[in-house]
């Protein structure tokens, strides 16, 4: 329920690859619910999949999207202890069953039969959600409702370089510099490693340089002579794979030197060919990253708070919701890195 | 040298698919260096690639094949100390450069000017063999020299266990039912993991399960329903992948449960289609193996003294020197496990 008892308003995406913002009379929280004024949704790659019908089987319409947010409690079901109404919070969007396999193995963020908040059920592109409260990661004072809203995306980033068991002094190669990657990128220099980024499009690789970070560019750089160069011929320890492209994940493999990590981070659909000799050639590990434990969200808020990860540069709009179509056409176009709806002005 | 003074006669690929026994004097071990008297030499899938040429631009004809063997140290070069003219060993066919980045990381064993005797230099094919000392490993009494001389092939099933990382108790799935797959099998029984092997090719099956493993047929069952119902539909620990097959790959990695392993231990010289979304979902890792670090040798030899790698029964046939082409052949045709030639016996 809202914290004033008007209606909610949320952005659905209805098929078709259309999005439209509905009103609805909220509803109270159930039994170990909370109810959050949104605050801030971000706008994530996985969205844009939803809208282009690639998520049709999973999804059921009209579907609110949005699992990158900030918000404050709202209202609190029964049941639910440790939490107040006001509070400021983010929301880590799983819910797992519990008693599956991996739950039972204590990887429940893999959980067979997840509930993915905001792709299997409603998410928090909407004025007023409603989440277990098992899902709730609290804020610190410092942290501004704005950053707070891509403690999801760094909390990616965070699980990636975690998976990567990357260790201070150790060199990094992030290949693809979207927002995945330049959170990877800030997340793996958190951690005392030595990172660049791998990515063609010029607009990207300034926005990387300008929160401090080494960008390639592989159409006019050779990428493997540049990391042996880099290396003293040894190659890099990691590499993050967050290009979705064939040739990143080669790009990759090549970069790594003997007994080198590669966390794929990108989804890649359809199985791409991968350069298994190299990895028998050098003893290389690939990794499969999903998701996040918690650990990875609470390390998230506290490098926002920090601000080791630049969340300002990172940010380029904040568009309320009733422009929700036009901030996802700008996410599409290549021009803005993260875009966040407002979801407290879309009145 | 020889231990009588008699010339040598040893096996050599000439090109064009053709192995033929020459006669040549022998040389005094150099400094560092040891000459063995061979007794067997196991002819490996390897050998197989270099006489169809599929390692032409690698190998320097003539070449005298062979990395698998057992012997007898006839003559002691300058400089080396610690072994004895009459010594039983084994050789571990590695001679790294000891100054490139793998060897200074301490992963030798993929140096990146690694000389692996027997296609790098001449191998132990042939009567009389001068090796570095530092290559050899010694013999226990116990162990016939016909079974040491499985010590280089199990060695890499040590090691692609020891990637696996795998622990007492798991459960391992291993793709290929050929000598390497039976060996990581049992080097994985050995270990305490349960296994099952999956191979299409009868004969193979028996022989797996006379040395009393579990033995799938891919073409008849369903590999991914009959581990989730031996694994009460978790899936497998680890997988490993000995097949050389596309659908190998994907076979190992269907069988996984959630942050299952995949150790990648055929070579698949053209990069194949792998399932990185199935790696993603499940948080899969995969690894590359290659040969073995001196540890595995040690315990390949010991597994081989204490029974729990199956020698006698994965020796399909000895063959003196004189009749390798024929060996090479019965090897080829799919019906031998493992064919060695008797070095000692080729007058």
């Amino acid at each position: 329920m809202t914290s004033d008892g008007s209606n909610l308003r949320a952005a659905c995406y209805v098929g078709e690859r259309t999005l439209t913002v509905v009103e609805a009379e909220p509803r109270r929280p159930g039994d170990g619910e909370v109810a959050i004024d949104v605050a801030y949704t971000g706008i994530c790659g996985t969205d844009l999949h939803i809208l282009h019908g690639a998520m049709d089987a999973r999804v059921t319409l009209p579907a609110v999207l949005g699992h990158e947010m900030s918000g404050t409690i709202a209202a609190i079901g029964n049941g639910v202890e440790g939490w107040s109404i006001g509070e400021r919070v983010t929301v880590m969007p799983l819910a797992p069953c519990g008693h599956c396999p991996a739950c039972r193995a204590g990887y429940s963020h893999i959980c067979h039969n997840l509930d993915f908040l905001g792709i299997d059920s409603p998410g928090s592109m909407q004025s007023s959600w409603n989440v277990p409260a098992d899902a709730l990661v609290g804020l610190p004072a410092a942290l501004s409702l704005e950053h707070a809203a891509l403690a999801e995306p760094t909390a990616v980033a965070v699980h990636d370089v975690r998976r990567a068991a990357l260790e201070e002094g150790e060199r990094a190669v992030v290949v693809g510099g979207g927002p995945i990657g330049l959170l990877v990128a800030c997340a793996a220099r958190a951690r005392g490693a030595d990172v660049i980024v791998v990515e063609p499009a010029e607009r990207r690789r300034t926005i990387a340089q300008v929160v401090g970070l080494q960008a390639v560019d592989p159409s006019g750089v050779d990428v493997q002579a540049f990391v042996s160069d880099w290396t003293d011929g040894a190659g890099a320890e990691v590499a993050f794979e967050v290009s979705g492209a064939v040739a990143g994940i080669e790009t990759a493999i090549q970069s790594l030197g003997v007994r080198g990590r590669i966390v794929v981070v990108a989804i890649h659909a359809t199985p791409p060919p991968v350069n298994l000799f190299r990895m028998f050639w050098r003893e290389l590990t690939l990794i499969g990253a999903r998701v996040y434990e918690r650990p990875d969200f609470e390390e998230a808020v506290n490098l926002l708070e920090t601000g080791a990860i630049p969340a300002a540069e990172l940010i380029t709009r904040i568009e309320p919701l009733d422009a929700v179509a036009d901030a996802f056409a700008e996410l599409e176009s290549g021009r803005a890195m993260k875009v966040l709806i407002d979801c407290r002005t879309g009145g």
